[in-house]
């Protein structure tokens, strides 16, 4: 899949030019699409092929990640003008803008899912079940509100495994499981499958903490040091960039290990969560 | 139905304490909840008995209108600290945590779908397609652009009705066929409902002007005079008090008589419909 551009959304009338002008915006940087990566290969590992289906998912959940991101830049949350190298939407355009870009995007993301004919209803009703609960109240939404709330407090890591689990975790579990359900996995794939996504995507939130410390604002596209800065309880403030490092690559190695079952086949997704854990940005 | 109360959704875990007192907050006072009237009426009258399903369906169109009015009530949107006779939520709470259960809210509607067995997967596609669809760029999202992108400045009467039959417009239409789908309904009742449905919206939206400028802020529960203060184009400003009461009128006739061929088992959504547009608040 090449990047998600606003030609490859071209089905998506929008009516009013200065919110097509930010939705192109939005689209045009589209970052490391890690979630949709993982979407992809998890389908191809299963499906032994590659599926257009799953391609559809993957979108469908960058489309959510889009969302996520413009509106926790905004001004009232994590007030950021920098992201992917680029300004932030609401500093590009305003914060009405950016607001109603992330709505769009949200429901363009439920959209998107049911308008894939490859996809049967019931794959499409277990795909909507899994993107809607992992980005809703008990997921990222309320990871962000346990986020923002435990700013300027100390919360110690079982509580910061939780707020990570549902702001960024969910979504990473959510892009391997659609890629699983548009290729039918089988229970014990599934089960596989959620372990090695659970525990990348809490590594990558480590390493996040992590580069937030050591890496340069350049390399990362986003305001570097501003978790500490906002005295936000993260890993690195909890147990030093050593130990965190350490714990990262522990997390990284069993989930590698969840995926001995499906032999050589892995290769690509294995690959995917080297890369989102061992990155400097 | 009875109100859709925090106690209704305790399904949905909340995983902030603030978060939740929010959501609770937004959903203790529902308005009133004339698009889940619509869906359940709509439903009703073709299946000869009320559906457990349409008041599902109503209630997920309830949790969009909710998302809807909350966001749109944000300082950088139309600035508004009073709905439904209650400080808005970002004024109770503030405005991470408004943006937040919008957003939440959006999820948890088409998570509600899929969480509703009585109806069959094909239905519940088809209710996400219908809902994601209004709620998006090229609905409610475009038209809340639209609008302010009106502001100040002046605009006909044709540009209004497309402002407003995506703004407000899209989401009563999608309550009836909500209710229309839930039903089973035929094609040609599918046709008959929707000139009502988009008769109705708009003659709604048109008696929303008139009383902007004829009724209280105390009787609408949000502030009179506001749409006239910011020079946003409406139909009163475009045609007068009189005229803009008369057109609702003629609107409504013929959302009533697109009707006729239910005879009387149209009765109770005639009614929802005649209480749209002869309103005091």
């Amino acid at each position: 899949m090449g990047a998600i551009s606003r030609q490859s959304v071209s089905t998506v009338a929008c009516s009013d030019p200065q919110l097509e002008a930010a939705l192109t915006y939005a689209l045009s940087n589209p970052g490391k699409q890690l979630r949709s990566k993982l979407c992809r290969e998890t389908a191809a590992m299963i499906a032994g092929r590659a599926l257009h289906s799953a391609e559809r998912a993957g979108e469908a959940v960058e489309f959510l990640h889009t969302y996520s991101l413009i509106h926790d830049d905004l001004p009232s949350m994590d007030d950021d003008d920098l992201r992917r190298g680029q300004p932030t939407l609401h500093k590009q355009f305003d914060e009405a803008t950016a607001i109603l870009v992330g709505d769009g995007l949200q429901a363009l993301a439920f959209e998107w899912i049911v308008d894939t004919p490859e996809l049967g209803a019931d794959q499409q009703v277990q795909l909507i079940k899994l993107l809607s609960h992992s980005v809703g109240f008990d997921g990222m939404v309320g990871g962000q509100a346990m986020d923002i709330a435990a700013e300027g407090g100390s919360v110690d890591v079982t509580h910061l495994e939780q707020v990570h689990a549902r702001k960024t975790g969910a979504l990473i579990v959510a892009a391997v499981m659609a890629g699983a359900i548009c290729a039918g996995a089988t229970t014990a794939q599934e089960t596989a499958l959620t372990i090695f996504a659970k525990r990348v995507g809490l590594a990558f939130q480590v390493m996040d903490d992590v580069l937030d410390v050591t890496a340069t604002s350049e390399e990362l596209g986003k305001t570097a040091g501003k978790d500490i800065d906002a005295e936000k309880s993260t890993y690195v403030g909890s147990m030093g960039v050593d130990a965190a490092r350490a714990y990262a690559d522990r997390l990284l190695q069993e989930a590698l290990d969840a995926l001995s079952s499906f032999g050589a086949a892995a290769g690509e997704l294995k690959q995917i969560g080297q890369a989102m854990v061992h990155r400097s940005s």
